[in-house]
């Protein structure tokens, strides 16, 4: 009656980031600007702090969907970016997806711009294909409340997981005492309540750093 | 576990226009009526635009329903044009599936006025006869968000798929290089955001025009 | 892969209203007073325009909850009314349970306040003996919104469909031309919009009354 | 087509509480902090009346995350509390997992903070291992939602059943002749509009106190 | 610094009901149209009750504009109507002004289809001619709240009160003593939750009817 | 240009407490029922904590709109309490207004169900006899957002003051150091997010207790 | 103790657009797109067709900030348009002052983007010089609401008044009879729900086109 | 009728931050977190770029409501820090009071946490003495939008104008020669939007960098 428990394994899971182009976020309307920037960084900061292989494309980009935020460039100089010449479904892209089957890995946490449009197709895609899909929602901008919703059942329906990145990172670190410091430098970049949290905390713990990591 | 990827294929699709008649439209409310009557408009673009089949139909037009949008018998005045003389779901019209089925095409593109009622009725109807349904969700309209998202998820559980008409317009064309010129002006008229990354492209790059299509 | 497309019919279908009692419609909050009142009445008038079998019951009306909204009982002085002595879903209670299997009818169309426990409670027994359940998600009340939409998903996924007393209406009715001017008074006493619609049609289209019904 | 009823039974249902600590409280933002408060401590009430049994967890409770909220620890001073020193999802935990087994109960009615981790990974893990899941989705929060949403979604999906506090007494319950003044008790201290009806009506029935209990 | 406490006296006020026709309200989504319907007749309502002058007015009533909603005209049969052949402004039209100066009233109730307009206007208009102006903002509709906000500075700023229909009632009436079940009456036909907490309290003091008025 | 800055003094004010009852509080829409609980019994808990005089008075307290909240009579059982034997506006009723001034003050904190009437009605008529009048905004509600900004145009442009009761509690307080428990514990019984960082704050720097006060 | 009523006279008025570039269209986000681009266009069809003189200016249309909307460009293409090399505040540009001067006009009508810059500083510069300015709302964006509520105080305080394009032109208008065919198509072409009244008017009126004008 | 327009100076403004402390900030609930500490980090941003003088203050901040934001002190190393004992209206602090005067300024730019009381005392208070006060709102917080909207009342009522961020930057740079770069790089990084502008207008500009800066 129930899927299965698809947990994400940091060994077995890439990141794809699809048309984060500066014009086509303009037309993202479902986020404010501040929290959506905030959520791809906080998107590209968690595939570099897990090591985990990452892809880029984008569509178009000589046109006024504009280049890519250089902020993803910049983070990922050695990740294969693959400027689609038109086709709208990166799956299109033969380049694309033989850099995704490049990884090796099975597991696609996936965002982009728009979400009905240049998420939806390639989750889509990349089911029928046998991988296990992971749409990160908040990292994933589009019209309207509208767009979204209806492209979150499409994805859902076929198979598709929605997470969001907060969620990615949990499900990937699954112990604290993995890396207390990383962790928490991931969140405190990210989430400003999460920064107050820690800023109070040092200020009262002083002059003791941070709870001390397991063994 | 997951439904298979059943993609739009602009060689199999239809569009059928449901009920956007003058009077039924003063009960939507779950849409502002500048994006509603743009997104309508939108979905008779674009299915001009990939010279897609079209059926279009009324609920007793000559009643307080009033007239058809006069825009969709003026964009389609070849279109087979059913005004029931009574049937509420168009299914059940004789002359309406005859119309369907004389397109040829097994994905059938539905929107409609009100989304709960002149929409989900014949997209259930035309799933048990086997068609793939693509309800355009931004092209339907109903009189509040209840029974939008009752009626979402009607069809949904029926096996409909959930699209917008920019979702509609991406799955069809599959690569900007089949026309970027066509498909530009499309989202052009349709996306104040567009228009406006194209105006400014456009002003900047001059005199070059568009980025050139593919061979 | 997709349900089947269970449709009302006129001669299998019954209405179950459940505790709309006058102390428990001041914790509905996902409704607006106004409309929700209105939609509760409209369901009734639906029920007894098309002479459905009706079954009425509450919860503890001698206590805070109070009495049935005194328009329910009038409209329908002849329906089974089983106030029931303690058991929050009306399933558990005989009385109720023998009501509605007297009607002889295999389609429910329920409606009650609150939406999670009194809609959804007798929802879920009633797919189990394997009745047809049609819920009326826009004459059932809640606390919020989370209450709405926890509760519409897990009836959903119990198999029951989500419905609108506008949807019911016109599912029922099939054919305008079955009485035309039957629908346009219920439509008319219960949409503001539509009630303009034909206020305005009348008097262009005036001395000729309403558009003719068929044969 | 549909899932079975799966009812709560008070025999065989237990609560976990998960990471309501004071710090991660100020991660909440999909409530506001009132009815927040109010629906954690009505599900501790609820629990504690129909004396479920209880298990308490936190993560990592010496660093920012804070300390359990203290009227949890006051409320189930005997109930097994496992802060665990670094696993996100609780089932990980070895000692929380046997706590839960320890009550013998297969069905877990599981709320906590924030709703798309400390809920969603244990609720997913206890699936897997044949346990009935309850959701209480109005004691969960999360930062937005987007995160609501989308960890619903993944929930759902997976098999969980949604529920909210007032849901999950009411099934519990079951009956009102089982303890009136109980459970008009739970209600009157956590819902400010039924402590109004009880209020009205205790003023206006006087001196007769609440209606009389089953025998 | 502050405005003198202008207070509605029942012996100096009159109702102005401005262009409610069955076509311009299709333009009012301000308000869903339940509620609005119902502050409209309302308004109306405690006109009659309170026995006070009323004008009404239309613009353009041959038009699509429409004809005025028919429960006004019907309610009030004696009071003059002026069907305004163009004047935008009700103020501009010597026919208005002069039915409004011969009621002999200086205080004006002012409601209208649409506020910033139909309302406004006149609502300025009269200002400058030293009348005291309530305008009854939900019994006013236009096309958003940007509207209906920038209207409300407008009339604010120029000394025109702004009211509701229920603070209209209660400043009129003054003392309940003074009609006790009419007054209730009023409240119980507009105010649905009013009216379940007299069915609550009927029911559970019968047989003692309403709370005997003063002497 | 600008209103002199009339400041809250603990030596000039009173509070008083306008027809919150059992009945009436089912009509307040414009909060939700748990944080205007809330805010009610915190403005009362503040004026119990500076000891301010308080006057209470219901409307009609024996009919449908109920008692008095009884936690408001069992924190002043001294507090003179005038049920009104039917003037809307409390400054209408002799016994009321001989309160008020019995107190001696001339600041006056006002909050009132619903806003519109019972508490803009009186805070008009005291602000003609140039009481400086203090609205609670947060503790005074009504039936939804537009008779709550009508309302506040209409007052604060006659020259009372738009408060809450935090702003209240803070203005009357003026230093910390005049007792921070005091303070503190109003704050952590009424705040949610305050009381999570006490919590914290307690358990870092334990075993010191609170900041001590100022000498 | 109130403002005068500044009408708006067509002799008298003249139209400013400033900042309606297609860079800095990207940051309005307290309208949605299509109603926004609506709205300019509006105010734009309203100033050509009552023959108001328009003074165009831009902020460093050659940088990011973009090009003028085209389309307001062509339809005004003898206005003085003013790009201005640095000043913020259009007001400070001599050249933009002079064409303002130059039109005779002292009653200004001012939108443009974002509001509380490019719109709120030159309104309050000439207030200051004594024209009238009557601020477009629904044509000027921003970045959130809060900036424009902010900034409509601002401006409010300040002496300008808050209008809209449809009370702009209605305002100018006065009378239906002064030329109704246009009046109406303005209208038509900007308002869907009245196009929607005029089509079905004229469909069961024809074949009698529109009312008849005044003589 | 008008207040003169008081424009920001460079050379006469100051920048008072009052109390964004890391306790105190989980209380803001009328600002997403990501928006309302980007707004604060631009507040601090702009002061610097503008070398103005920046007064720093706190309230209690060895307590719960925790220590200042440190990148306000790491910003400001040399600007006056009054950590307050107990005073809650920073206006009540000699010192504080003492550290604006020094800056000779009779502007004050003044921004905090939670806005009705840290702001809006001493806003009220700096009034009275005649300072020119401007409310920077978004930089601002408060726990709802009823606080938020209650106080600006009272701030805008008592002379004090309501500003944002974005409008303080503009009103003191009125011109983009004074220094191209540097105000595009406030904008750049702290609205995403104005950011993808640049980017893409240095990707289609290039190699030529902004537009050039007036001699």
């Amino acid at each position: 009656m129930s899927k299965p428990y698809r947990r994400l394994d940091i060994h077995n899971a890439a990141v794809l980031l699809v048309d984060h182009q500066a014009g086509l976020l303009s037309l993202v309307r479902d986020f404010n600007p501040d929290p959506f920037r905030n959520n791809v960084l906080a998107l590209a900061d968690l595939a570099a702090y897990f090591k985990l292989p990452v892809v880029l494309t984008t569509s178009f980009e000589e046109g006024p969907n504009g280049p890519l935020m250089p902020e993803l460039r910049e983070k990922f100089p050695d990740a294969p970016f693959i400027p689609r010449p038109g086709q709208i479904n990166a799956w299109d892209n033969e380049d694309f997806v033989k850099a995704v089957k490049a990884t090796g890995r099975k597991q696609l946490i996936l965002a982009g711009v728009v979400t009905e449009v240049c998420v939806a197709f390639p989750a889509l895609s990349a089911v029928e294909e046998d991988f296990e899909v992971f749409v990160v929602t908040d990292a994933s901008g589009t019209f309207n409340e509208v767009s979204r919703h209806a492209s979150w059942d499409r994805m859902s329906q076929a198979g598709a997981q929605l997470m969001t990145w907060f969620a990615v990172a949990a499900e990937l670190h699954r112990d604290w005492r993995r890396d207390v410091e990383g962790l928490g430098a991931l969140f405190s970049n990210h989430i400003p309540d999460y920064r107050n949290l820690i800023t109070s905390y040092n200020t009262f713990k002083a002059p003791k750093p941070q709870p001390k990591a397991a063994p």
